[in-house]
């Protein structure tokens, strides 16, 4: 398995940052993923938009093609 | 299958939230979607700007591609 | 067939609304699409931009990849 | 041959509108295309911006990937 | 071979115009291109932003999928 | 192995500077990439808007296809 | 070998002029590229904005997809 791919799957249950590319940005419970798209399902994630909270979404499945980071 | 699309499987039949690039959101009753463009049929959505209504469908074919994310 | 082709095939001859990712819509009846691209045909379609009618065509080739979704 | 190619295949030798996603629009006569790219060619093609001709063209080579739509 | 490679080939060695996504336009030799990217050779090219000459290359490889269209 | 990629091989686990697309730069350790996405580990990365640091990360993920180049 | 390859290939060891989408323009000597892709590794580079340069890379990889034109 591939470096990247191998951290995204260290981070499964622990709490990510996820920024996408229109400026919205997730903090969330990594719960999975899948390859190649890096889709994601966030848990608990707080939606942000400059850093202020604007929605919490119990779960949430996010497009891996607007993702420009994941930061566990 | 992958943790993504278990998640939308899980989800058929159910209330979603559906985030689009250009800023729309729907809220409908996910009744189908293909893998691997992730294209939904949502039933009764309600098409929202803004926080507010503008049209309701009562069926409509979303492009995959469009999707920032799909809220269960 | 997948859901959203089954659906797209219902709507053979019969009127659908396609939105643009540029913000046009369509009006027309659903004369044929290809797979995967989504390229649809419609037929005595009237072209809207802010909900103003702006030409009618009596036969028009949509590209699959400005669709943002087909409502039927 | 699925419905949008069959249109094309119908429609060469004759005028035909084509719009692209920078909102310049080319109204000339059908003289080939290829499969897949929908790539044209377009023989005395009067570009249109704003609904005035800005430039007229003995032929021209118009990539399918900027194409919104067709119209014959 | 279809049609707009065919014209593509028939131009080799005169003088084209080449239009790209970002309004630059260049006028130039064809001097090669490939299969199926369609990225151009240009020699003794102008580059025209606004229909006025900016610089002059002896040669230019343009990326294909900048391109909106290529007038022989 | 192809020259780029030998490149970037040879500056594991040493600083590098990756420039995205939207204007974020990043200046982190290089801790590992996938081919042939180019997504990247960095470590202890600075995120910088306009030269100026906004925030550090111990460990990112950046999707390759939001990178415009990557300076060792 | 393609026409663009082959110019590509004759100019290694050679200053050339990488133009990007983003406007951001590089002058180094090309050191490599890999293919499909045509990413590059440009040595001694100086980033122009404006024309005006703005940072100098001993090393730089950039990703091909970013490209407008290469000029020998």
């Amino acid at each position: 398995m591939e470096k990247p791919l191998k951290i995204l799957h260290a981070s499964l249950n622990n709490r990510v940052i996820v920024e996408l590319r229109n400026g919205i940005e997730y903090q969330g419970t990594l719960d999975g993923y899948d390859v190649p798209h890096m889709n994601l399902i966030l848990k608990n994630a707080d939606e942000m938009i400059n850093t202020e909270k604007t929605t919490k979404h119990t779960t949430v499945i996010v497009r891996g093609d607007n993702i420009i980071y994941i930061s566990p």
